[in-house]
Formats: structure tokens, sequence, C-alpha cells
């Protein structure tokens, strides 16, 4: 019997990568679930991460504070106001204040960080690019490009120990295909955090471009969203 | 008269960042000095980042607070042992245990955060090739490559409102060289910490690579180091 190969997933606690983590599992992947505090405006998600953490019983969960609060620049980090009732063309168009400078470049070096640490060599993030409303670290340009700095920012670039991959696997899926896989594949995403800007008691808006996906995705899905929305 | 450019200038604390500082400034960049906290051994370095960046002027000086110590993996982070009296043939062969796994490309990419939110396109960074110990993060193939990833990552690689820039200005200097360059500049050594095990009250143990790459460069620029080590 083969190995058994280590994985980090980056784990916000949203939809997307409660889907992602169940795909590493189902691919046979020890996964090891790495979250940031940030500083996020919505920092209910690390609860979420840590429950879909639990339910899917990965070896090790670690989340890491980094105050991108200090750098500013974004909605989700700075005092600027998230958009609310976006029409799709509107949120398709150009780069959302939501944008949080260099996030996944940051996230996926951490990331990539405890990989070397624990000897792995798979990383998964869930990003997408097809209702990814325009975040430049979302595109398979950018990934394939970061692999690329991976095998040759660490250890394996220099004695070629191994080669790092960046699995993307819902990257080309729209929302509801992403549900539906992961209804598939048994994800809870009534223990799941999407909202950008929820009530103190973190339940969600319903009206950011997160939650208007989100809602939009199971619609089509033909599924129905069990988190509840402010009314 | 053109308007002054903002850099973003990766500060430790030690020399060799002491000197980058130095050259950003003398290159007539407006420096935003970044250091981290990142449960390394020698925090002693960070008082010496704070009075580098005080006696720089520099525009603001953030620290931004990273636990890497949860990872692991380095005698820097980890309860590993830092090699002591090493002769420069095996500090050279592999890669030493104070290597802190993807540490630059962590760093690079939250400068390059701050940068895409203060509309900076230059990032200094004071790595070296030729006394770098090892480093696979050090090398001028890794820089060339986040440059490329820098690109894709942000805003600028979608709507090209700008091209970010890695200056290495020291990449391919011996440490003579280096001091040699700094004292031109004015830069106050006294000031830096390099000791990657110093003792309770921050003193440079004298063995360890960094103070023995250190001193023998003040010996080959024919200088006096002006810090003070253990007897």
């Amino acid at each position: 019997m083969p190995e058994t190969k280590r994985a980090v997933v980056l784990l916000s606690g949203g939809l997307d990568s409660a889907t992602t983590l169940a795909i590493a599992k189902s691919e046979g992947y020890e996964c090891y679930a790495l979250s940031f505090d940030y500083g996020q405006r919505h920092r209910f998600e690390l609860e979420a991460a840590t429950k879909v953490a639990q339910a899917n019983r990965v070896e090790d969960h670690i989340t890491i504070d980094i105050d991108l609060r200090k750098f500013g620049g974004s909605a989700l980090t700075a005092d600027i106001d998230v958009p609310k009732d976006r029409d799709e063309e509107t949120m398709s168009a150009g780069i959302p204040v939501t944008y949080v400078p260099a996030r996944n470049t940051v996230f996926l070096s951490l990331a990539l960080g405890w990989a070397e640490a624990l000897g792995a060599f798979d990383l998964f993030i869930g990003v997408n690019a097809v209702d990814y409303s325009g975040y430049p670290d979302c595109r398979p340009e950018f990934i394939e490009q970061f692999t690329k700095l991976a095998n040759l920012a660490t250890k394996a670039g220099v004695d070629n120990s191994g080669k790092f991959e960046v699995h993307t696997p819902l990257i080309h899926l729209t929302k509801a295909e992403i549900i539906n896989k992961g209804i598939s594949l048994g994800v809870d995403y009534g223990l799941t955090h999407s909202c950008y800007d929820p009530s103190s008691e973190g339940v969600s808006c319903g009206h950011c471009d997160s939650c208007q996906l989100r809602q939009k995705g199971f619609q089509e899905a033909g599924s129905v969203d069990p988190i509840a929305y402010q009314s």
C-alpha cells in the first residue's frame, strides 16, 4: 500500500474551501487545514473553519494570526463599506473593494512554509475563476506562477527532493457545480460561513457579493442553503 | 521635479537590511520599512530594526506579528540548536538548520500587500547570493520568479497600472563590499543586530554562522565592528 500523502488545505470556513477540503480527503490525502485570522470583518468564518475541520477529522488545524489591517486597502480589513445588492454585471466589472492586497499570495506562502515543515508537497486552495468577482489572485495564471515560485523558494528547489503542486479543484466550476460536488461528498454546508458583513451574532446579511453568489449557487443547484440570513 | 517614489523595504535589523535601506534612501525613494516578529529566537533584531528605521527617518515602520513557530522546522523558530563555530566549507555545504521554511516568500508576499495598499511598486530586500549560507530563497532565480508572481497577483496585473520591481542591491556583493558600501552611505552598524543566538541581554554570541560571516566581513573590509560580543 502506498504511503498516505499529506496535503495542506487552505480553509477559510466558506463554502468553497469546505468543498475543497472534502475533495482533498476523497482523493486520499492526510489533510492539514490552515486558517487565517487576518483582521477580517467576517471573523465568524473562523468558527466555521473549526467546525468544518472537525467534521472532516483533519490531522491538524492551525490558525495563524496576521493583522492585515495594518496595511489597510480593503473593505474586509479597513473602514470601507462592503458593497450590497450589486447586480451581476457590476459585480464582475473590475476589482471590488473587498479585494485584500496580495491575500492569496500571503496565504499560499504560509501554506508552503507549513508544507515544507511537514514534508508535504501538495497544497489545496478553493479559488474559482468563474464566479471570482475579479480578484487577480484567483486566476489560473497566478496559480501556475505560484507553483513555479514554490519549486524555487524551498529546499526541494535545491535538492530536488520533491515537487510542489497547487491543487485548485474548483477553479473552473460554477458555484452550483461546486455545491453539487460538495453534496455528493457529504459536505455539511450548514457549518460554513460566506458573508462578508455578518451581524454581531454572525448571521449572514444576504446582500454582499459573497451572500449573493452563494444564494444564486444554491438556487441553480436546485438545493436549499441550510444557513440563516437576516430577514 | 518628478514625484517621489515610494518603496517598501524589508528591515530585519541586521547588517544587510540596514545597508539596503540606506541604498533605497540614497536612490531617492520614500521608504516604508517592514519588520516581522515571527517567533525568531533572536528577537533582539526587532529593537535594532526600530533604531535603524528611526535613524533613516523612514516614512513609516510596521512590524507584523506572525508566529512561524506554529509550523516549526527551523533552528530559528523551534527547539533545535543553532550551529556554532562551523568552518566556511561546512557552512556553505547544503541548507543549514537555520533556514526557515518559505520565509522570504512569506516576507515578500506581505511586502507586496503593503506596497499595493500604498500604491508603491518598488520592494527592497537585502538578500545575498555570495555569503548566503545555502538558503534557497536568496537566489537570483527566486527573486526573478517572485517578481513575475507579483505582477500577476495584484490589481496591477489586471489593469496594468504599474509594474512591480524587487530590488536586491546586495545580491552579488561580498559581506566586506556590503559593509564598505554602507559605511560610504553613513550606516551606523552599531545599531544593527546579526546574531542568531544572543544572550538574554541581547549580546551577540560570536560563534553562529551569522556572527562569523559578520566578523569576517568587517575584517576583510578593514573596519572595526562596533557591536559587542560575548567574551
